[in-house]
C-alpha cells in the first residue's frame, strides 16, 4: 500500500509544533506505524464541555482542516455559537467555533457514557480517516496549574489564552499526575518503537506533563538512545508560545542548552536550528549528542526534512 | 411607557402554543406585569449540556428569533457543530443549532458555576431585554419520564423527539417532583395575579408537571375564581404534538371534556374553540365555566383576540 520505510515511530506531542511535525513525518515514513502520545495537562472545561486543545490541533492538522491562519481550530469555522455566548455576557474569551464545538460535544457525550479519552479519541481519529494512531497521554484528568508572581494559581488555559501568557510565572505543577497511568499502549509504543521524537513543543507546559506520568520517563529511559528530541527554542526564542520566557522564569537557560538539561536523561540527541550552530559544544557537553539542520517548519517540504533528517540518525 | 392595561397576569406555559399565546398577550397588556411560568420537566442532558426546551421556545419567541418554520429553535440558524457530530457518529436526533447551542453552553456554564435555573434564565431574558418575567417551574430537577406499552422506560426527549411521539404510552411519571420547591416568587405570583391563564399546552405533560409540585396546585385552588385555562385540545386533536393519543392511552377523553376534567379543579373557567361549542354543556356539567371563542392562534392577531378574550373573563 505504500512505499514508504515502515518504522514504528513514536512521537511525544504538544499542540501546534507537534502537529506540523506529524505532517511532514507520514510524507516520509508508514503512517500506521506512527504514534502520537498528545499532552492532555491543558485539557479544561468550559461550558460543561471537554476540551482537548491539542489532541484536537493534531487531529485537525493531519486531517488537513486545520485553520492554515491561526495553526488551531477548524477552516471553514462558524460563529454563531460564541456570538450567542457573549450576547448573554458569558465566557468568550476561550474561542470555540460553530465545528469545532461538534467535536466538543462529540466528546463529553462519549466520555459521559463511560468511554474513556483514549476510546472517545480513536473514534475521533477514525472519523476523519487518519492511520497515524493518537494517544491522550492519559485517560486520567491531568490539570496544569500555573502560579503567577502574584501568587496566584490559576488554569493553563487562563493562563495561555485569557491572559495571552503575558504573566509572570513563579511554578508550575500537574495536578493530579502522580496518580495518572499512561493510555493504554504507550509503554509499549515507546518500548517496541524504532524511534522516538520528542517534538518541539513547549518543554515546560507541553512535553512535561506527558514525561511525568509514571512509567513514561522511566521507559524512555530505558530506549534512551533511540530517543531524538527536537529544540522548540530556537535562538533563545520559542517559535511560538510561552516556552522561552517560562524556561527563564522557572530558573533554566533560555536556550538549546536548557532544553537539553531538560531532556538529556531520556534521549540521546537533541536537534537543534543551525541558527544555534554556536551552541552546539555546550549542548554536546550536557552528554547528548547534537544535530544541526533548519528546524522552522514554514511549510510541509521543510517539516518532512526535519523528519527525515531525524530517521536517518537511527540508520 | 404604556398605555395597554397593568393586570398582575400569570400565565402556566410549555412550549410552542404558550409562547404563542405570549407573543399575543404582550400586545394586550403591560407586558412588565406578565409572568410566565414554564415547564421544566422536559429539560435534558444531551452532550454535557442543560438544554430547557420550553424555556427557550418562550423566550426564543418573545424575543422574535424563533424559527417561523418550525415554532422551536432559532432563526438565521446553522448546523455546522451537528455535521462534526454527525460524522462522528454522535447523537444527532435532537437537533441543536449553532446559535441555539450558545444559549446551552452559558446555560450549562452559569449552572457549573452555581447558578440557579432561574438565575440564569433572568440573565437570559434580559439579555433578549424582554420584560416578561419568565420562571423555569422548578429549580429542583424534575424528569418526565414516559412508560410505553412495551413496559420500557424512556426519557421525554426520547419520546417527543427520537421516536417522534409514534408509539403507545402506558404510564408517565415525573420524576423527582415531590421533592421539588417551586422556583421563588411562583406561589406569589399566583397569589397576587389579577389573573391566572393555563395556556394551551400539553396537559399531560406540559402542564401536569407544573401543577404537581408540591404548592402550585393548592395556590391555584385558591385563586380558582381568577384562572382560566385554554384548551389545548380542538375537534378532539391536539393541534401540535400527542397530547390526544396521550388523553386516550392514559384513560382521559381526547376532547375538551377530558381537558375540562384535568383542570376543573383548578380553573374556574375553561375556554374551547368554536369546533367545540356542541361540548360546551358537558363542560359545564364538570363544573368549570366554559367560554367558546376561536382560540386557533395561526398569526399574532389571533392570538391577541383570544387573550384579550380571556382578559376580559374577569372585568
Amino acid at each position: 500500500m505504500t512505499n514508504l520505510p515502515s518504522n514504528k515511530i513514536t512521537v511525544l506531542c504538544g499542540g501546534v509544533g507537534a502537529a506540523k511535525l506529524l505532517t511532514g513525518l507520514v510524507t516520509v515514513t508508514d503512517s500506521s506505524e506512527v504514534t502520537a502520545v498528545v499532552n492532555i495537562a491543558d485539557d479544561t472545561t468550559f461550558h460543561g464541555l471537554h476540551i482537548s486543545p491539542d489532541l484536537d490541533t493534531v487531529t485537525y492538522t493531519l486531517a488537513g482542516e486545520i485553520n492554515p491562519a491561526t495553526g488551531w481550530g477548524l477552516k471553514d469555522e462558524g460563529w454563531k455559537a460564541m456570538e450567542m455566548v457573549r450576547r448573554y455576557g458569558g465566557i468568550d474569551w476561550f474561542q470555540l467555533g460553530d465545528r469545532d464545538l461538534g467535536t466538543h460535544l462529540y466528546r463529553t457525550q462519549r466520555l459521559s457514557e463511560g468511554a474513556s479519552l483514549q476510546e472517545v479519541t480513536e473514534e475521533i481519529t477514525r472519523a476523519w480517516n487518519l492511520s497515524v494512531t493518537i494517544l491522550p497521554a492519559s485517560n486520567d484528568p491531568i490539570k496544569t496549574v500555573v502560579t503567577t508572581d502574584l501568587g496566584e494559581e490559576i488554569g493553563f488555559q487562563d493562563y495561555f489564552v485569557r491572559l495571552s501568557h503575558d504573566v509572570t510565572v513563579s511554578d508550575i505543577r500537574f495536578e493530579g499526575i502522580h496518580n495518572a497511568k499512561p493510555s493504554l499502549g504507550i509503554l509499549e509504543k515507546i518500548q517496541e518503537a524504532d524511534a522516538v521524537i520528542i517534538a518541539p513543543s513547549n518543554p515546560i507546559v507541553s512535553i512535561a506533563p506527558i514525561l511525568e506520568i509514571p512509567g513514561i520517563r522511566e521507559a524512555l529511559q530505558d530506549q534512551r538512545g533511540r530517543v531524538t528530541a527536537i529544540s522548540g527554542i530556537v535562538g533563545g526564542r520559542a517559535l511560538k508560545g510561552p516556552a522561552d520566557r517560562l524556561l527563564q522564569e522557572l530558573g533554566y537557560e533560555p536556550s538549546v542548552v536548557g532544553v537539553a538539561r531538560l531532556y538529556r536523561d531520556i534521549s540521546s540527541t537533541l536537534v537543534i536550528d543551525e541558527v544555534d550552530i554556536d551552541d552546539k559544544q555546550r549542548v554536546e557537553q550536557e552528554g547528548i549528542e547534537c544535530v544541526v539542520t533548519n528546524t522552522i517548519m514554514s511549510n510541509p517540504k521543510a517539516a518532512a526534512a526535519l523528519c527525515q533528517t531525524v530517521l536517518n540518525l537511527g540508520s
